[in-house]
């Protein structure tokens, strides 16, 4: 539910993933695992160097805030963009400048907090929303519990 | 994935939630809206004031790492316990008092890191890892993208 269909339709994709935590890490080695183009960008050195050995793209050292360390990581020719860094904020920012400056044709964005959800779907940015990944999880992890008696 | 099916048949649930930050307070909302007895500890007021309206359930102000916070919140009758502080050792920690000191059916334990899972798992503990559930979802809005083409 928290990912809407999309429209890019290659076999491989060149991506470029904005945060480089947990989640990003994780991606950013299975989708290059996959033989996609993976670029990732953060501004922390320590993250991208703990990246697997899986990983066999590229990383940017930069703030994913200025448009020059975008243009770096050429997200104008990126046919899907990850933003996952750790703050709402930035990432609508960034999402909607991959949208709109960067025509990037798919952009999913990592939400936080479910009450920014519309601000994002508004401006046709998909969302992951782990806390409502984590609530599904729960509820369904109960009612299979419920339909057993 | 991230969750195993469990054991408790009942209808209707005594439940105690840990940690009340965006997920637990959602789902305590959730799950008592659904008419299950539910009981909320966390260490911060203003977490436990910022429940929803739609919560009917107890509120308990205190550490959850210390025991008699968790004998308060009758940790011994409950059916599921779902521990959702955001940090993983702490996390252990409680899950694992809840399974062998009081006994509860069920524990329900969210994990950050999934390099934590195996240690959460070989006690029993069922897991909810939103990294591994959102890398889910971005596989899958990939896939289905692809599968287009």
């Amino acid at each position: 539910m928290a990912i809407i269909k999309g429209t890019v339709k290659k076999k491989e994709y060149y991506i470029v993933i904005i945060g480089c935590g947990r989640l990003g890490s994780r991606i950013a080695s299975l989708l290059s695992s996959q033989g996609h183009s993976v670029v990732v960008v953060d501004r922390d050195e320590d993250a991208l160097q703990a990246l697997s050995y899986e990983f066999s793209g590229f990383t940017i050292l930069g703030e994913a805030t200025e448009l020059d360390t975008l243009k770096n990581a050429k997200l104008d020719k990126a046919d899907i963009a990850l933003v996952l860094s750790p703050d709402d904020n930035t990432n609508i920012m960034i999402a909607l400048v991959a949208k709109e400056y960067f025509s990037t044709p798919r952009v999913i964005a990592r939400v936080y907090d479910p009450n920014n959800l519309e601000v994002f779907s508004q401006f046709g940015i998909e969302i992951i929303c782990p806390t409502l990944l984590a609530v599904e999880s729960i509820k369904e992890a109960l009612e299979i519990a419920g339909d057993e008696s």
